[in-house]
C-alpha cells in the first residue's frame, strides 16, 4: 500500500442539493470516495483520499467553493458548527504515519488563513495548544459566538484573521486516527432524554472512554438521537456503544430505533460487531472473502 | 471483475499436520484462500479460487496427492465422510455463472473417476439425478455403507467405478452457490440435545429454509455442537440462525458458548449481521471503507 491521507471534511449544508453537489465537485482532484449529507443536522460529510499532496489540494478547493456558495449567518441545524467548512480532518490510512497527516493539516491550515481569510484552529493530534485538542472545545460557542471567541488572546487561532470570515466562520483542521461517526435513534422526542444519555456514555462525564456523544433533535422524524463519535473504534466497538445507550434508555422507558454509520467505516470495525454479537471464535478479518480477492 | 471460481474441497485429515500440508500444497496451481481444519471432525476445508481450468486442475492434483496419504479404513471423527476426498463443490464468483461451475464439476468428476479409479456422485446443480442434489443423500451410509450403496442400481456412480476406492471411499462433486458453514457451541456434553435442536433449525424437519444441521460432538471441548451449512446466506442471514439455536436451546437450559464460521465468508453476510445487531437504518455493504479502496 502507497501513502494515503483520507479527509472527512464536514461542510455546513444538508439540504440544497445543488449546492451540495457542486462543492463535492470541487473534490474531485483526490478520490471521493462517500458523501452523507443529513436534512436535520443541515451538514454534509464528504470524504476523499489519495496522497497528501491530492487530499490537501482538495481539501483547499473544496474550501474555495463552500465559502463562496454558504452562509452561516442563515444556516440554522442540529449539529454544532463553526464555519461553512467547519472541520476538516486528515487520517492516515494504509503505510501513511500521523505525522504526515499533522504536516498536512498545518499546510492547508495555513492556506486557509492566509489566501481565503479564514481564522483556522489546529485540533486533535496537529493542535499546538493541549486545550485545542478536543474539537468540541475548538467549537464551543458555535458560529454566533465566534467574534467573541476570536478576540479572546486564549482563543488566538493558529492561522488567518483574528475576526470570524463574514460568511464563511471559523474552520478546525487537524489529523487523527480514522473515528467513526455512530447516531443511535430513539422512539422519543424528548431532546432532554437524549442529553441525559448522551451524557451518561460520553468519556467526559464519567462514560466509555473514546467516545463524544450529544443529544440532538431530528425534526424529520420527531425522534431525538444520541449523535456521536467514536474516536477509536478499533478499542472501543460500536456493539458496547450501542448497547450501553440501550441500557441507560431503559431507565427512561425509551428503546432504540435504529442506528446509523454515517460515511464509511473500516472491515474491522463491522467484524468486530459480528464477532461479538454471533459471538464468534476465533474469526479473523481475514476469513472476509474480498480481502482474499484484494490481497493476491 | 474476471469469470472466477471458488473450490472448497473437504478432505477427512483434520489432525496430522505434515499430511494437511502436503495435501494443501498440492492446490497450488489456484490460489489458495483458506485451510481450516478441526480436530474433532478430523476434517479440513481447503478453499482455492482462479479462473475454471486452474480450480479443476487444483482439485485433480489435491485428490490425487489425498489419496495417498488418507486410509479411510482407519478414519474415525464426527462428521459424517465418505471419501478420503469427501466433498469437491465449485462455486461461481464475480462475472461466473453457474453452467461453468457444472461444467468442471462434470470435468473434474470424470477425471477422477477414469483416472484416478475413484466412484463419484455429481450433486446439488451439478447432479443428473434429483434425488442426488442433496448431499445428506449423497453421503447417506458414509465410508462404511459404500459398497453396498454402490451395488444399488439406484446408486450408480456417475463416474469411475461401481465399487469403493479401498482407501479412498467416494467422492461427491458438485456445483452450488457460496454456503456458510456455521457451528454453533453449546455448554452441555449432551449430544441428543444438539441433535434435537438441529432438527428444530434445519429446513428438511420444519427449520428454516437455506439451513442444514446436524448435532455432533465436540470430544476435545466435552461440547455438543449444531454443525450447519447455511445453503443460502443472503436469504437467511446467520443472525436469524444463531438466534433460533438460542431459542431452541433455552427449552432444555441450555446456552450458546460460541459460534464459528469455517473457512470464508462473503462481505456481505458479515455487514447483514452488524445491520441487524446494531439496528443500522440505510447501511451499504460500499460503505465498507476497503470496498471503496479496491474499486477505484
Amino acid at each position: 500500500m502507497t501513502k494515503l491521507l483520507e479527509c472527512a471534511l464536514n461542510f455546513s449544508e444538508g439540504r440544497r442539493e445543488t449546492i451540495i453537489a457542486a462543492i463535492i465537485e470541487a473534490a474531485q482532484c483526490a478520490r471521493v470516495l462517500n458523501a452523507s449529507s443529513d436534512e436535520d443536522h443541515n451538514r454534509t460529510v464528504i470524504t476523499f483520499v489519495g496522497t497528501p499532496q491530492a487530499v490537501a489540494e482538495a481539501a483547499f478547493r473544496v474550501t474555495e467553493k463552500a465559502i463562496d456558495l454558504i452562509d452561516m449567518n442563515q444556516h440554522r441545524g442540529a449539529h454544532p458548527r463553526m464555519g461553512a467548512v467547519d472541520v476538516i480532518p486528515f487520517i492516515p490510512l494504509g503505510e501513511a504515519r500521523m505525522e504526515e497527516a499533522i504536516e498536512t493539516a498545518h499546510l492547508v491550515g495555513r492556506r486557509l488563513g492566509d489566501e481565503l481569510g479564514i481564522p483556522v484552529y489546529l485540533y486533535e493530534q496537529a493542535a499546538t495548544h493541549s486545550e485545542r485538542q478536543n474539537l468540541a472545545d475548538v467549537r464551543r460557542g458555535e458560529f454566533e459566538g465566534l467574534a467573541a471567541k476570536l478576540g479572546d488572546p486564549r482563543w488566538k487561532p493558529d492561522f488567518g484573521p483574528h475576526h470570524p470570515h463574514p460568511t464563511a466562520g471559523a474552520t478546525a483542521v487537524g489529523a487523527r486516527i480514522y473515528l467513526v461517526a455512530y447516531n443511535v435513534n430513539l422512539d422519543t422526542p424528548n431532546t432532554g432524554i437524549a442529553r441525559a444519555i448522551a451524557k451518561a456514555v460520553r468519556a467526559k462525564s464519567g462514560g466509555l472512554h473514546n467516545v463524544k456523544a450529544l443529544g440532538v433533535m431530528l425534526k424529520g422524524r420527531n425522534q431525538a438521537q444520541v449523535s456521536m463519535n467514536v474516536v477509536d473504534p478499533f478499542r472501543t466497538p460500536l456493539y458496547r456503544v450501542l448497547e450501553l445507550v440501550r441500557l441507560e434508555a431503559t431507565r427512561y422507558g425509551v428503546s432504540v430505533v435504529g442506528s446509523e454509520i454515517v460515511g464509511l467505516v473500516p472491515l474491522s470495525v463491522i467484524v468486530e460487531t459480528a464477532r461479538y454479537y454471533l459471538q464468534l471464535e476465533d474469526f479473523e478479518d481475514e476469513q472476509v472473502l474480498e480481502t482474499q480477492l484484494r490481497q493476491r
